[in-house]
């Protein structure tokens, strides 16, 4: 990943300097723990991680936080989608896991009449961030549409390949998370589904994948 | 909604005329049941529905359909995502529920290098699609995550409202289908979290929600 993220894919340095000065993109530094944007507060930027991490999270009404997405690969965009929304304010709070850094663009960045050709090209690499994003989460949604644990398990296997053998492209933490469980639970599961004859798996590796019993997993 | 939807928002009648010409756009007809693209077939095109309506499907290796999303509003836009993810082929069949018409794109519309004002505007549009679209499903996916149906109707009610009495987009049938259950099991369900006091529902209408206790379900 670039330092700039896909959103400056296939420009120059040159032209990643034109558009940041052009747009009025501004660097930002925060230590950890730090408040980027909160429930309440109007959507005026997005953001481009430069250095560090930050979590996305919801809060409850007794302030219990529910942790929506983490960002802490360089170069990721993120609170891109509210400026389209037009809603008055955040449903989400934003904070630092660690001494962060990143590039603050104004949202009228997105909806100023502007010939440029720099600027269409960016705004075509943005469309191609959120046709990503829009797939990713239909995919999910298709997954977690399924009540059971084993039928999650079962979905997010078949459509990672269309084969019998595939390599897990999360870790298991990450993959409970995906799927909306503990991860003692996911363990468990594998297991249980292997000991039946479902797959077998080592690691990140799945093999000897049953894809019509799974298919009929409900 | 107009009857090239959201995608030509804000554009003049003669504006319309002239994208559908300068991107090669052609009208199609089909009668009811036929095939507009199935797994297997390279994305080449992107639709808008002119009349009628179609199914998106995926169908497993035993030739059963889960439905994944119906488009039956005039101005939908579609297919309009595979462009983006240089796949080489389709995941889902999607076929006509009556006899529809389309304005069909080649997506090679996107990637043009161009500087045709009418083309920025319309990029933007596209762009506002896609974000709306990230953000329904997002929230989705969250809700979704919860594995028990209390659960999932506990945080689609909160999300509509931090208010304690909302209306339903949704009928009974659509929301069944949002929540990934079957409609009998979404009328029992509400019916005994009504009976405990979470909530009053009458038709579309909720009143008197127990935000504290409904956030509390796992």
């Amino acid at each position: 990943m670039k330092p700039y993220g896909s959103l400056f894919e296939g420009f120059t340095t040159e032209e990643i300097q034109e558009v940041i000065e052009s747009s009025q993109a501004t660097t930002r530094e925060l230590p950890k723990g730090a408040t980027l944007f909160s429930p309440g507060e109007k959507p005026e930027s997005f953001y481009i991680l430069l250095s560090g991490s930050v979590e996305v999270m919801r809060v409850d009404s007794e302030g219990r936080r529910r942790i929506l997405s983490v960002f802490s690969e360089k170069g990721s965009l993120f609170a891109e989608v509210y400026a389209f929304l037009k809603k008055q304010s955040y449903d989400y709070l934003c904070i630092t896991r660690e001494p962060s850094s990143f590039l603050q663009f104004p949202t009228t960045f997105y909806f100023e009449e502007t010939e440029d050709p720099l600027r269409t090209r960016l705004l075509l690499n943005m469309m191609k961030i959120l046709a990503h994003k829009a797939f990713y989460l239909s995919q999910k949604s298709m997954i977690l549409a399924t009540a059971s644990l084993r039928g999650r398990i079962a979905r997010y296997l078949l459509s990672l390949t269309s084969d019998d053998v595939c390599t897990l492209p999360l870790n298991r933490n990450d993959l409970a998370d995906y799927l909306g469980v503990s991860r003692p639970a996911l363990s468990r599961e594998l297991m249980s589904m292997q000991e039946e004859g479902l797959f077998c798996v080592q690691g990140r590796k799945v093999t000897r994948m049953d894809r019509k019993a799974m298919e009929s997993i409900g």
